[in-house]
């Protein structure tokens, strides 16, 4: 893990870094001491690991949780050069869903490409930060909306170090499967008015989560309309379940 | 309003009222003084104004929140007489459920018998505690499920003083109507194994509200089993909107 540049802004301090080929930013409370909480936040489709809403998130976890957080650029996303495969896939995937057609094979074809390798990427990422003074080998937390939750589901369900996770707007039936497989308690997020995922199948899929412990959070909007108050309940959820 | 009696436990007092024929229990931060918001609870079916969930709730609002919190038996419930017409319609009810068969003609019938009556008495007993100096004319939350959301949606429907409502457990379709009257932030919580709410009537009950700003809350487990983190989610709503 090589750090690339540091900054402070409002009590959270930014480090950039790169874990072999994988962009990565880390975001600590400013001068952390000792060990600390951490979650791991993956970006939605299109999106990087400074998207607006990661950022914005990571800096109330880290400000007012005292959370270490880190989020990386995806295969195929921010910094990262794309692979023709995918983006052939994700183009037939947009394009579908802008005519209102099923998605389902490009899901699949998307998520058979590429999950094994961001559920790898995430592991290693979490392994080398537990290394750092300031973070430590403590919980974990997990917090991903969209293509977030669709490479979340996997890597929390394969990956015992994660103690809970805000997951959400995703309702892929591929991921039932595995979804089955997590235990850890869940905030799951629905839009009830999502035109990129259809309500049915997202119920379905808070409905497949093993957990003895889950919420589901839904709320009036689109896709894109999560209401502020979430962002305040993802905290008390992971204060509750990390602190 | 005739006070009865006054009893402190643990920095809260509760007063017991009646007000013509209705009997109701008030609880207040202890020594409160000048005024402050008003949760007004309703309990369940068969339930009264001090069943165990009202009185665990009232008291957390009232020493945690510094809200005032006042509950009453609603016609046919606790200390009031039981009218013969309503104990027909309530074991008709009760036989059916238990059969598995439907009830919306029970809801209905119920319904039509008690609404009214049940909406006046909760604006007959919100005008009297206003007048009290503790209290004051400020904000009224109101915190109902199964029978106290389906004399809720009514209440928080027709009484512009209401400012924000927690309700849920509750399905019936014969609800959806008024239910698109209301306008107030909503919390509407759904227990996904609910053995008396089938999943499919909850969620469109929650679709009929015509609030902006609501939320579903869904937690795995059957009617009485509404997790404890739901009791902070509720002081935290009350808080938001009536603080």
């Amino acid at each position: 893990m090589r750090f690339i540049s540091k900054a402070s802004l409002g009590g959270v301090t930014e480090h950039l870094f790169t874990l072999d080929e994988i962009p990565g930013v880390l975001w600590t409370p400013e001068d952390a001491r000792g060990t600390r909480p951490l979650i791991l936040m993956g970006h939605g489709g299109g999106q990087h690991k400074k998207a607006p809403g990661i950022l914005a998130r990571a800096h109330r976890f880290a400000a007012e949780g005292g959370f270490a957080v880190a989020a990386i650029d995806v295969p195929n996303h921010g910094e990262r050069p794309t692979d023709e495969e995918f983006d052939r896939i994700a183009n037939e995937y947009r394009a579908r869903m802008a005519a209102g057609e099923d998605t389902a094979a490009q899901d699949i074809a998307m998520y058979t490409l590429i999950v094994g390798q961001a559920v790898a990427e995430w592991q290693a990422v979490l392994t080398a930060l537990h290394q750092l003074d300031h973070i430590g080998g403590g919980p974990v937390g997990y917090w991903g909306m969209s293509l977030g939750c669709a490479f979340g589901i996997p890597f929390v369900a394969a990956e015992p170090r994660v103690r809970a996770a805000v997951l959400g707007l995703q309702g892929a039936p591929v991921l039932a499967g595995t979804a089955a497989q997590i235990t850890v308690p869940v905030q799951f997020l629905l839009q009830w008015d999502d035109q990129l995922m259809p309500r049915a199948q997202s119920l379905a899929l808070f409905d497949a989560l093993a957990s003895a412990e889950k919420t589901l959070h839904a709320n009036p909007g689109q896709h894109g309309d999560l209401p502020p108050s979430e962002t305040d309940d993802s905290l008390r959820f992971f204060a509750r379940h990390l602190g």
